[in-house]
């Protein structure tokens, strides 16, 4: 038996996950929030209870001291020792990191120009993993990337219609995210239906905040709705997803914005927020669209709309479909929008129960037992998944010892 | 009977077709090239024979004259007075147009502003409407937009999920385009199926240079591929497609490229040419394709692909399709693409003899008549739907006179 620790870091966070393996049962987790900013906050969840204190934290690896410390004092360990591993998450692997990595000098060295393609998200990562190494030294780390699963993707799916050399030079192409929670889910699904993945074509619907499509045949991820960026596909909280990019140049022209303040409106003040025009919240949403708001009503309509349509497309791209799975707190635990998106496809053979649906919570099936496309809820778990891989990882050392 | 001509004018060409109507009967067409440019060129057919001719042609007055005077000529009509209407292909009619308009001071008045939408062409659709006015006097004119057909999108289809002011001050939606195509060859499709098409669900592939796609249900367009321009949707000659809107400002960052130059990229040096990396031109990549060349191979691959994920998605759209139609340059005839289209679309009930396809020519079935998805190539007819248009509103003046 082992304990490892699932970690994901952010510029000003760090959620962290205590996973005893390979039973896959959670010791504690818990969340360092405010890191650097004034009254950071750190909480943990001992025997069910959570714990929240208020104090400062003032970098990465004040927020490992404190919460190792803390593991300790909680008895949760009795020393550092106990830990055999450490998982990050790391938003982006580019196309040189296929599959989870031990971290190494050589690894982080060839990590680090992928900066560029997230530059929001892989200094924080990194941020997480030096502070890991410095406090507990030799202790196997592994980078679990979020792109990882899609690097199985055909280059006529990852491959934008640019000049070719925008490809070549630069690494324009599609990489797509979410790729632990596709992965997790997709696996999930197979077990539930108790068929070999390698015969099943699934569609995964990773619904949250973000949100992301996938196509994954056989177990491998053929195609997925966001792109070079988690920008592009269906509608987000706060995301415009796909546009016409020609809508760029003529907002600048407008608005007198830059091209990055409009960016950051595509990404910031786009998406279920911009039609609704008061909430990123699909909840608020749904509440506003029950007391007859149209925008809120526009913005269900659009959000499902979009995802409906990228079901029908990745159909099409591997000719039926087994398995459509919902995941993610808006997957997981809107009815309302799995009614959405799942009306109207009988002509793919989807048929579903009303009233499961309503009250599909946890792994549920949605489809009826006849129903040609199988269809269901199934909670994501990405730290389960970055511990698995840190196991993996670490069992392979131990041979190479 | 009467003679009614459709013209199509561009900011240094114009193109005319003069029809009998209501026969339908092309009576002669031809083009002038190079307007305002040295050595222009006038061509014209005369009892199926071309005739071409270098001259000087300054302005598209002159080119309207030109083309009046040598009709005359060649004694295809005796005077002006023959000519019953004028028919103007005008590429945006923004919302204000649903339907074809008769040119009227107030017509013309209202669509000035739509330039902004429309920057290459409305202006040289104008400067042909003028010409003609100028020298035909009170001859019916009417303005035929490639928008209007497409102003039954909902609000669900057309709208983006940017912030909602977008939309009402700047009119950013999806306007889409081809619509005279879309709507021409969606009728055919209806008289040789034999069923009214209020009770049919058409997916129009409209592939030449430019490609658009439409979803159309009981005879209206409800959903199409391109977007606020014709940039949008899927793989083209030389443009892009839908790709991920935060892929310009990195171009920008790596090329030093301005924002308009990244655009003039995605328009002009993307699409099949720039994956292939060297031709715009379907015939030359299949050309290449079968000679083995990977990166021709992959401009195959990516460009029916992304067809027939939309086809997919528009099934999705309208709870499955009863007619697949593919029409202009690349969709009346590549039986490649077709093929690569078609292929693995049984789990929607899409089922196609592959000879029939090889051979396919002017309107003809491809599918297999139990096929439950008939699919077919139509040569499309814009310039019948103009002169249509132009007559049953030259009968309502006469009604109204």
């Amino acid at each position: 038996m082992s304990k490892i620790i699932a970690i994901n870091a952010g510029s000003s966070s760090l959620k962290f996950q205590l996973i005893n393996m390979p039973e896959e049962t959670i010791i504690t987790k818990g969340l360092v929030e405010r890191i650097g900013l004034p009254n950071s906050i750190f909480t943990i969840t001992v025997a069910g209870e959570k714990k929240k204190e208020t104090r400062e934290i003032s970098n990465h690896e004040e927020a490992v001291q404190i919460l190792l410390k803390k593991l300790i004092d909680y008895r949760i360990i009795q020393s550092f020792s106990e830990i055999d591993g450490v998982g990050h998450r790391v938003t982006h692997g580019g196309e040189l990191f296929k599959e989870s990595t031990l971290v190494t000098e050589e690894a982080l060295m060839k990590l680090k120009p992928l900066a560029e393609l997230a530059p929001l998200h892989n200094p924080a990562n990194i941020l997480g993993i030096k502070a890991f190494q410095r406090i507990l030294g030799n202790v196997p780390s592994v980078m679990v990337f979020d792109t990882a699963f899609h690097q199985t993707m055909p280059e006529s799916s990852y491959l934008y219609s640019l000049p070719y050399q925008y490809y070549q030079e630069y690494g324009i192409r599609k990489y797509g995210f979410h790729g632990t929670s596709h992965n997790y889910v997709s696996q999930r699904a197979a077990d539930l239906l108790g068929k070999p993945i390698e015969r099943l074509r699934i569609i995964s619907c990773h619904l949250g905040n973000g949100a992301s499509i996938a196509a994954i045949e056989g177990g491998k991820s053929i195609d997925t709705s966001m792109g070079f960026t988690p920008l592009e596909g269906v509608v987000m909280g706060t995301r415009s997803g796909s546009i016409d990019p020609a809508i760029i140049p003529f907002v600048m022209m407008k608005t007198g914005k830059s091209v990055d303040e409009v960016l950051t409106m595509l990404n910031k003040e786009s998406g279920l927020l911009g039609i609704s025009g008061f909430s990123s919240d699909l909840r608020d949403i749904e509440v506003k669209a029950e007391q007859g708001d149209e925008r809120a009503e526009l913005a269900l309509d659009i959000f499902a709309g979009r995802i409906q349509q990228y079901i029908g497309s990745y159909s099409a791209r591997m000719n039926g479909v087994d398995a459509i799975i919902f995941t993610a707190g808006i997957g997981e635990n809107s009815a309302t929008i799995r009614a959405r998106v799942l009306n109207g496809l009988e002509y793919m053979g989807v048929y579903w129960d009303v009233d499961q649906n309503q009250i599909a919570s946890g792994e549920m099936m949605i489809s009826y037992p006849h129903s040609p496309v199988q269809v269901m809820t199934i909670p994501t778990n990405e730290e389960i998944m970055i511990a698995r891989d840190v196991q993996k990882i670490c069992n392979e050392l131990l041979v190479l010892v």
